[in-house]
């Protein structure tokens, strides 16, 4: 893989998303083998929105690699609240880590902040932008469970917003995966995203119910429909609804249907099928942290 | 010892509790035979409540094992206030951690969290119920000053909220120890524990001033009152007055008497104590490092 | 070097702060050296007060010794909160950590805090008081760049409560350097330090204009003018625009003149001279790490 800043996941060849994800697979089969590769290595976090998994995956990711973090912490205990730009405080933190990791509410700010340093970047979620390591191991979960050929896929939920949901779909056009995409008509995948996905020659359906397809699916990635984009909590309430799955739902799916949902979820997912064999959407979580492991691995082991 | 979780004191028999101070001990006296001794363990550290000593104490143990941390930080920042259950929240981080140690508001928040993981879990305190990482410190600091033989010890202050005092109370029942309890009458033990206390065949005392006993003790161990608990503050300032310690209160007291108090202390115990012969109360607080340092190999060595 | 804490610089003498400097410039030659120097220690970070880089910067020299770190985090969640004071916060923590670092509000709040313990400790600024790890890596920065002999500095801005500046001019005056103060009237040097600096032998100008002295600086170092210094909006534009330097100001400087600023900057130095050769304030920063390693190495090597 020949790049020093991971910030979008258009980015990404097909290749390249094959070595990453191999290499993730080779760290998950035996993790005690890279226990100790980068003991003198300091990941900086720099987290300017809240985040729980993605921080703590990326941190015990480089822990896992031997190495260490430093962690910028809450924006209201830092320079940032002091009026300082974003081009500084990278440009400060660059010199006591070796590779950064940046969230940040505004679209494009990853970009912007990888132009100022020479450490590796990772783009870890820019507002309504990217958010690439979250797409690498959702692509990860569904080659372990389902396999990427000839894969059949349905997204399900707030379409509009879910810059998770965009991501994937762009890179699994690369994989020429049958993509359905199930949402209420307000909600619905934004036009220029469809568009996009055709013009990479992505195989995209659009439903607003989940029965008509669900039959057919390899994999039901689900999202959860967020109650503050309703001015009406009644109408809310009603249409998040239908986009629920319990086990009732599940019926009409197969025996190997694998649901994932990149948490956290709040009742798009009842419990009861948390203990079935479709429940994928823990280990999705867990796999942040061997995608993570790979990707530092390959960004720092090219650095050196 | 032979437990995955540690919940409560009560589950602790009076041979776990040797086991775990003896180990503490050994930890203690030679830290550095540990020093490396779980290198590629990370500990989940949730704490939904703040606490200070607790967590840099458990932190501390990690590392002084070799070991490193992952920490959830406060609840603002994470995707608890999304609205994620504390079932859910310990599935994921039981991808990232090798143990975890839980702080929750709810009782018996802990006892369910256990439920769902299959990595050890420590209560690091849950509401009301427990804390036994707390009890098995003030057990051994009880066991290095004064001895856990023949133990006479006074309990004082707000004997009716303080969970740290019921935990206590109930492991010392495993110790035939001569427990005399120290409070104004609205924050006496809760009947039901001096129920069970005598149940387990505890030696239970109970009285309204310091004087009558003092002079019997080996150990006093001293607990906040809290002005909150008191709807007129100068009720308060007139109950909390008599149980506060200074040199003077001590003039009664044997030479050997040891001071503990779990603090933080805000005027429970005057200054002109802490250079004193009776302070044990930062000791008490530092043991929490051998005394985790001890469980958490344990727990992981067993888990190995 | 022998001292056990290091709470101002006037505490350090030529010899020390020459022994710190060059330690640093050792390490920061081959800090692959000390990687592995003190896998065993664990520095106790306190910060009372907000603080990113200076926090960061200690935390990452540590590490790049190879120990560790605890941090007590913010206020809001810890015992202080619960009325603690800090003669009792330091004892508990000094029993975890090999050393301590210590920012808090208040003035002599870091001589008084190590009184109590018997840890190494440095005070990592102590409200109006001093800051003397940024004073080091203030003169690492200038005798890196300009060399501290026969130096011509400028210090302009706020002169008047920046207690950066207050430990910069004492420290300077143990090496000779000609002292030029810039500052609107009402943001002068307090008489005081003045008087201080004469007494010490320093040689020391004042002036309200930069252009009056630029051409002849080695050095200028710029600090921030603060809105809330003035009660008038109006005032606050006209007069801090006077102290901002862009590559129009710098016309009249020396080629060499080195630019340097304690960060974080607003529009103190406008982002063009950022590219020049003149810019040193993102190297200042990154300075910290090898001259606060050096610190933690003497500290605790002596300790050992």
């Amino acid at each position: 893989m020949r790049h020093d800043n991971v910030i979008t996941s258009k980015q990404l060849s097909r290749e390249d998303i094959e070595t990453i994800l191999d290499r993730a697979a080779e760290i998950d089969a035996d993790p005690s083998a890279v226990a100790n590769a980068y003991p003198e290595t300091i990941l900086g976090l720099l987290f300017f929105e809240p985040s729980t998994r993605t921080k703590l995956s990326f941190e015990t990711a480089m822990k896992r690699l031997g190495g260490n973090v430093i962690d910028i912490g809450s924006i209201e205990s830092s320079s940032v609240k002091k009026g300082e730009t974003l081009a500084d405080t990278v440009r400060v933190i660059e010199g006591y880590a070796d590779a950064l990791v940046v969230r940040h509410p505004k679209q494009g700010s990853a970009t912007m902040a990888a132009e100022f340093v020479d450490v590796p970047l990772i783009n870890a979620g820019d507002g309504a932008g990217h958010h690439p390591t979250q797409t690498l191991l959702d692509l990860y979960t569904i080659r372990e469970n389902a396999g990427l050929k000839d894969l059949s896929i349905g997204i399900m939920g707030d379409l509009k917003y879910g810059r998770t949901v965009h991501s994937l779909a762009y890179a699994l056009s690369n994989f020429d995966a049958h993509q359905h995409f199930i949402s209420p008509e307000s909600l619905q995948l934004p036009r220029e995203v469809v568009f996009d996905l055709h013009q990479e020659g992505a195989s995209v359906r659009e439903h607003e119910s989940l029965g008509e397809i669900l039959s057919t699916l390899d994999v039901l990635y689900v999202t959860r429909i967020q109650r503050e984009r309703f001015p009406d909590e009644n109408e809310y309430q009603k249409i998040a609804g239908e986009y629920q799955i319990d086990m009732n739902t599940l019926e009409a799916a197969s025996d190997d249907l694998t649901v994932m949902h990149p948490l956290p979820r709040v009742d798009e997912i009842a419990p009861e099928i948390d203990e079935t064999a479709h429940a994928a959407y823990f280990e999705q979580a867990h796999n942040g942290v061997p995608v993570r492991m790979a990707l530092l691995d390959l960004l720092l082991g090219d650095a050196q």
